[in-house]
């Protein structure tokens, strides 16, 4: 099976200009078929508050309005999503930014109203391998933003890694696929606060044991199950790194946390 | 050679929601291979105004600093093209929005700074035909936002209508064209105030004629020069006309101006 690295890029890394230069650079760099999925949450909680429109998280997810809507379709799909493309094409890499609507790469639907009423979030129904294996195989990289739609002309905004994530296992059939999250911590931390407590190698058992004991929490848990759930559905490996790490996947002098298998 | 439909739809038409259903349906329905390209100046320089950034325009071009570039990232890549992209892939078409940097497909150079400085806008130099035709080919419809890169990390804000006639011309080698000018008027007008005063059919002679008379100027010109120079760079046909109008393209009942060769 060929290689595809799929890697996730927070937004908090793509909106520092020095680590958002670094990790494109070793994205760039990266050998064989590659997929980038990006985030950019912060910049529009800005752009929000400049326009005078509350930002309100509940458990770390944005409900999403239709002015909000508007913000992410603005920053995600545009300001973020062109950045990165013009920037991987300075560095030669024909990338290609997609949302979910484009190609009907990704089709969703708007999550249901239960206890809380998310707004034009999409709960992702299914990825297009086959419309990224075409791209990828004609030399293009697809450059991924946080949003899907639902068939019927509505856009929605989904967290970046559920698309990292269903990307990554939807590809799993055809190829050997090694799923990347990069943010700004080392990895897995027992002691957030301490990037000496890193985890190098964690299997399902020890996160569950972690879990349990508090060592990890907050929104490293919705991160975790995602991608342990990824692990479960075929894909080959999956880290979790700063973007100087990127240079060294897979590699014996690699710095980050990598997910085992059970 | 088979038909290629380039459709520029103006930002004022895009931003009624009425015309902008119509003109959406209407080119759904057109038979063959298609590419739309789209404006969004009226949007952009709105959010401008509610985020307080001067909105400065020279001939009715775009003066585009640092921060008014965000802007039309933001409207143009992100909130226009992909809206669009959504309301077609409702209308069974498989749309993928592009700007110059996606595939590299349009190549610009930022305009040297003459007796205006225009800023971050881009002269285009090359449009890459053999990528839009492979996509054309896989059945999809690209959605053209008018941005184009300078391929060293630079995004640039470029005029939808030289977009426009840029991507025929450049797809007329392979292609039986036909390019249309969709916007809020029924066409070419001697007299802006009067829709009877259309003019069905312009030769260069008689537009040359008129601009000396005085009764066409104003944004037509610029309009009309690109056209009648991707006419004369081989472009099949080319029509000026409004969204309801693009149902009956090429037909007796058409109403709308047809630009004839010299």
């Amino acid at each position: 099976m060929e290689k595809l690295s799929v890697l996730k890029v927070g937004g908090k890394v793509l909106e520092d200009p020095k680590e958002s230069a670094l990790v494109l650079s070793n994205f760039a760099q990266l050998p064989g078929l590659k997929i980038m999925v990006h985030g950019g949450g912060k910049t529009a909680s800005q752009l929000a508050k400049r326009m005078d429109i509350p930002v309100q998280m509940i458990d770390g997810r944005r409900i999403t309005d239709a002015a909000m809507l508007e913000i992410v379709l603005m920053v995600y799909g545009g300001l973020m999503n062109k950045s990165v493309v013009a920037l991987l094409q300075a560095r030669g890499i024909n990338a290609i930014g997609l949302t979910g609507a484009d190609m009907n790469v990704i089709q969703a639907h708007k999550r249901p109203v239960g206890q809380i009423d998310f707004g034009f979030v999409g709960d992702v129904d299914g990825v297009d391998a086959q419309a990224l294996q075409t791209l990828l195989q004609a030399g293009m990289v697809p450059v991924m933003a946080p949003l899907t739609h639902d068939g019927a002309g509505q856009m929605l905004n989904t967290n970046a890694d559920t698309i990292a994530s269903s990307v990554a296992q939807a590809m799993a059939e055809q190829y050997e696929v090694h799923l990347v999250f990069c943010f700004d911590r080392p990895g897995v931390l027992t002691d957030p606060t301490d990037d000496s407590s890193l985890i190098p190698q964690i299997t399902p058992a020890a996160y569950a044991q972690h879990k349990k004991a508090g060592r990890i929490a907050g929104g490293m848990l919705p991160k975790l199950d995602n991608a342990f759930a990824a692990l479960n559905q075929g894909v080959h490996r999956i880290y979790l790194c700063q973007p100087q790490a990127v240079a060294q996947l897979g590699q014996a002098d690699f710095v980050g946390t990598t997910l085992m298998p059970a």
